[in-house]
């Protein structure tokens, strides 16, 4: 494990792209008009066959790689995969990353000004699933001038825009690159968002979802929601390797303070996330966790949407994920097989739980490179 | 798998009993007199030879079996575990339970008038740690003429309790039953703990532990830890067989409303329990479970603390139980194998996770059974 200290495309800039088509959602909403933030690393060759699109997890966004002028510190999410000689090689692609409609990082979101009253969106934003999320890139698609994708590639709720990509967007997907994902989340899954919602949601400060004219934040709940995060992204494991029952400071308190090391952690994690993220935005990503299910469109028979798909696949899991365990992943395979599509797997042995995906692995990079080096750039 | 529907052992009273010998705690306070509140079912023979100590679980209290005549519908949290010819046989064993310190179902806890103020304790009310109960459970046999237990029984917190007996008190228990327990938490057990304890003590209406006295409760805070303890409780497969992914009404809501009926479940759940439990009990009973590791005592070695143990053991695992693993009940089985001790294992193939515990499952009963037949009564 090395950790990559310097950005590899080097400085970037997040761009904006307005869409004034309106777009009808899932939900049957129709959203007027909307802004996408999105960053590109590399170069689109001549004739746009080297793009690849980098969907982002529940609290991702459009700065996947590099850093700006004014923020060297601030590099990008997933900076360790994407660069020249990096899997997602800058040399041969041309990657783009976007920050989700409904997101909170300069897309149109809940804090965004509702043009029909002139006040933030708040819970009248629309709900925004995977599959709109798809439509919505794929206008972003349109307007970069990329017909087809080299690959679409994602983790976690990530990798389930791009298994969405691939059904719905069959001839505008090349390979397709699945990473900790699953192809809904089970009950638990389910359950473990409805505590996090619920913090949030009872939190005083929510104000029924409109506390931007309240000139408030749920930040009791967010922060709630998001240490409960943490607990299912990291393995048990790896939380006893960091933490065990380490004593912050070498004694027990006999109260509730934070006596062990993985509370100060938690507190911690969950403080800084709660400064800077939207509660609405996490609202709504949880939710479109929930509503991911495809196969329902084939009364749950997976194996007849993925026959939509004309890509080639990469899944990926990780042994000690037991958010989206490598089971969920092989469900995926199965389906893929059966519907007789060209499938690779790889379950890579790594401590770090569901976070693995953003680790700077060599086996599990090399795996990912391996899969990209067939891919014609 | 049977409910039992009616309780073994009938009409039953609860009784209470006041010392006023203070008590020394593990955190050096001294509580200067308690109540306990418990039950007793069956009859203690001459030599009061023949009796077991019920311990009870983070939620658990004094009223294990039968039914109050004024409430004939409030049968005991494990009926179906003691009555004529069950398990813990009341024709041959005196079972007694009881609501342990800090408790909130009438033993001295922390909405008890502290003396010293003439108002509730509150957050004012001393930790009490597995070890204090185990003091305050003695205090309760001699009171009771018991000099020795035939057996200290409990599940999960309660079969911590059972553990710390056999070594703290080793002449006073004949045979220790540790069901569905562990040596210790993980630092992802704290975690979960952790995110409870944070729910509540940021509530609003927690008033720093002292809500009695603002005629308020933390409600929100105990409904979201008591959501995410059941989701601890179950397991992954049990919740998507009970629930999978069914929606409430049939249809997506597209909004934060309950759509799936897990949510519904644990909103049920969450509901009911804030409405009666109290959140510093429910503080005080996580913090006993983060504290709990009798092998500190002995620089982490539990075959050494074991060694001061003269009962037997049995050991009781459930496969499907995440919380607290079968892999930990191991942990137990080999530190009392190699300390020498008699020790049977049954680790329970049950779907039910953690909660399995409670449940009226004739192979699980009659393991228990069966090492309470060679007890002598």
């Amino acid at each position: 494990m090395t950790k990559t200290q310097t950005s590899g495309v080097g400085l970037v800039e997040a761009k904006r792209a307005h869409f004034d088509t309106p777009l009808t959602l899932r939900s049957g909403e129709v959203l007027p008009a909307y802004d996408l933030v999105y960053e590109t690393y590399g170069t689109l060759n001549a004739d746009a066959s080297n793009a690849i699109l980098v969907c982002h997890a529940l609290s991702g966004h459009h700065h996947v790689a590099g850093h700006y002028a004014d923020q060297p510190d601030n590099i990008g999410w997933w900076d360790n995969i994407v660069g020249p000689g990096r899997p997602l090689d800058t040399d041969r692609f041309f990657i783009v990353g976007l920050n989700n409609l409904g997101g909170c990082h300069g897309s149109t979101g809940p804090a965004s000004i509702n043009p029909a009253t002139g006040k933030p969106w708040g819970a009248d934003f629309p709900m925004v699933t995977v599959i709109d999320w798809v439509h919505s890139q794929a206008r972003l698609a349109d307007h970069l001038g990329i017909k087809t994708w080299a690959a679409v590639i994602g983790g976690s709720l990530g990798g389930m825009q791009a298994l969405r990509w691939s059904v719905t967007y069959p001839e505008r997907v090349k390979n397709t690159i699945v990473i900790a994902a699953a192809p809904y989340l089970t009950a638990q899954n389910i359950a473990f968002n409805d505590v996090a919602r619920q913090a949030i949601l009872t939190d005083p400060e929510f104000y029924g979802g409109h506390y931007y004219e309240h000139n408030a934040r749920p930040v009791r709940g967010l922060r709630l929601a998001r240490m409960l995060g943490h607990i299912t992204y990291l393995s048990d494991d790896q939380m006893g390797a960091k933490f065990g029952r380490g004593l912050r400071n070498g004694n027990l308190s006999f109260g509730f303070d934070v006596d062990f090391q993985v509370e100060s952690y938690l507190h911690y994690q969950g403080d800084k996330f709660a400064g800077y993220f939207d509660a609405n935005t996490y609202l709504l990503m949880t939710r479109a966790l929930d509503y991911f299910d495809p196969a329902r469109e084939e009364n749950g028979d997976l194996t007849a949407v993925m026959k939509r798909a004309s890509s080639d696949f990469l899944i990926v899991s990780f042994t000690t994920d037991w958010r989206f365990s490598p089971e969920r992943s092989r469900e995926i395979v199965s389906a893929l097989l059966a519907a007789e599509k060209n499938v690779s797997y790889a379950d890579i042995d790594l401590a770090f739980g569901h976070d693995s995906f953003l680790l700077d692995d060599p086996y599990y990079h090399s795996v990912i490179a391996a899969y990209l080096q067939k891919v014609p750039s």
